[in-house]
């Protein structure tokens, strides 16, 4: 449910720039003149540049780069995900904070988002670069699959996130198995999912994205250099965060919804279509060897199957890959 | 490391019902005569029975019937399962807890124990009736597996309940698939297996098992009196809870080792040998549908494989049987 904040911000942005009456808002909102003026305080403590005029009412001139709630509420078109926002300046990680609020009962489509990590992680305990200008969110799901089916979760991400890329900037992104999402063979985007299951029945599903949106080249530490970059550096200007998590969120909502309608072979076969690795040769590692050959499938599972050189077959469901394209 | 108090215990323990001289107890552990006193008044307390002689010494006549972690501990045989162990008169759920502690990084063989749970659970968040009598606990494991390998540490848990109600009892018992383990058709043994992980690396698993032991038939609800029995109901007496509480945590280690070995063929082998169902026909109740057949095989990442009337092969993950032998 909207608060009325968000109502009198939401009514100020639609004006597109020209001056809405106080009386007006007051009226449609069922407030006092001096409820609305109190609501626009706080708005402009948050961040908001709102010009008051006593004739002519108020003008939104612009919104905080900041991936608030209300701004991510804005236009957003979903249903479920992203209606409930646990937001933060800062945070150790989106991931845990959100794997806590699904212990406590959080319903599915809720999102953490932060616009920064202190501590964030990606696969295998790895650190996860995510500063300020980035986009890093975890949403929670409660999907009706078995656990043995949660990579499905991991390769509908990576379609998603492709899917808002394309629409938000015109790129072709492309997938390296298992969950990066890479221009021009560097990293834009990791995804984790986390998930606490009984043997055959999953509790929940932590899915966390990170996109390197508006970070800056410089910003970059130097050993991350080689294999990252960032929607800023590829476009050379910004990109709107808020429109871009909105899309994303749409993608993965209506495509979590054709898996849990049984329908994960579209999904499936998008997630080929933007694959970086298959049909080239690959080394995968993984615990304790390595494999090389070439990558000729994913499975339903979401597993890779490589071709070795001896003609064997080869279905791994962990490991990291490196290209020899 | 054991307590001064767990040492004076264990000293008693050792003398079967003889006196141990007070002064011979202050030197062995370096205290004073009246340290030693003041212990064992604290062990009077917990419900222990010693006799004192300013002349013999003490006399430990007898223990309280309680899952103490110095009970568990006394002549346990493991190296790391149980050497912790959080104990509780009464919890809500051992499962809850124990995930819990592992999230704050609790060690592998962690255990959690109590004398009775307000509210356990079993699979599908069933209750599991779990009052003082019973033998209720969770363990903390952290297996170098995938998480799409778990089944296995529930079928390795069926066979060590198994072979411990055998070492104890001299009963046979057998499992129907996946985790109930039976005597004469009713259950006496329940196993529930969660985990928290990624989609490719488990970061930890949480093993309940629950054991019907010293249960009289009257404290049975009405509903479980058909489906459910106690080692107290079929031996016409009550079982030393404690001696198979070693007995099991030093078989659940012992299988454990084996399967981190990567030799779980022979843990499959004993499952198999011990199957309330293999080989006769069934029904498996699954989301959405039920499949009838012969249960014909367990493959090696637990599923169970049915050969229905058309003679088709189905691979069942997850699913209630029924048997229909």
């Amino acid at each position: 449910m909207m608060s009325t904040k968000e109502a009198i911000l939401f009514a100020l942005k639609n004006a597109e720039k020209k001056y809405v009456s106080g009386e007006d808002l007051a009226r449609k909102l069922s407030l006092s003149r001096s409820a609305v003026w109190k609501h626009v305080s706080v708005l402009k403590r948050e961040g908001y540049e709102i010009e008051s005029s006593s004739r002519l009412g108020y003008l939104l001139k612009s919104s905080p780069d900041l991936m608030l709630p209300s701004e991510l509420r804005y236009k957003l078109e979903t249903k479920a995900f992203g209606r409930a926002i646990h937001y933060f300046k800062e945070i150790e990680s989106t991931n845990t904070k959100a794997k806590e609020l699904a212990y406590a009962g959080a319903s599915e489509g809720t999102l953490v988002i932060a616009e920064r990590q202190t501590g964030g992680r990606g696969r295998r305990e790895r650190e996860w670069f995510s500063p300020y200008g980035g986009i890093c969110f975890s949403l929670i799901l409660r999907p009706q699959i078995s656990p043995l089916e949660i990579s499905r979760i991991t390769l509908l991400a990576g379609v998603s996130a492709v899917q808002a890329i394309e629409k938000i900037s015109g790129f072709e992104s492309e997938i390296k198995w298992p969950n990066d999402v890479l221009v021009n063979g560097k990293k834009v985007v990791g995804i984790l999912t986390e998930m606490e299951t009984e043997a055959d029945t999953i509790h929940f599903v932590v899915l966390g994205i990170g996109i390197n949106a508006n970070i800056e080249a410089a910003d970059f530490p130097q050993g991350l250099r080689e294999s990252a970059t960032s929607l800023r550096i590829i476009l050379g200007k910004k990109v709107d965060r808020r429109q871009l998590a909105g899309y994303l969120l749409k993608k993965l909502e209506d495509n979590y919804n054709q898996l849990e309608n049984n329908n994960f072979s579209d999904i499936l076969r998008s997630w080929k279509r933007s694959s970086a690795i298959l049909g080239f040769r690959v080394r995968v590692e993984t615990v304790g060897r390595a494999i090389e050959g070439k990558a000729v499938d994913v499975n339903d599972q979401g597993a890779l199957i490589v071709e070795t050189d001896s003609g064997a077959t080869e279905t791994i469901w962990s490991g990291d890959v490196v290209s020899l394209r």
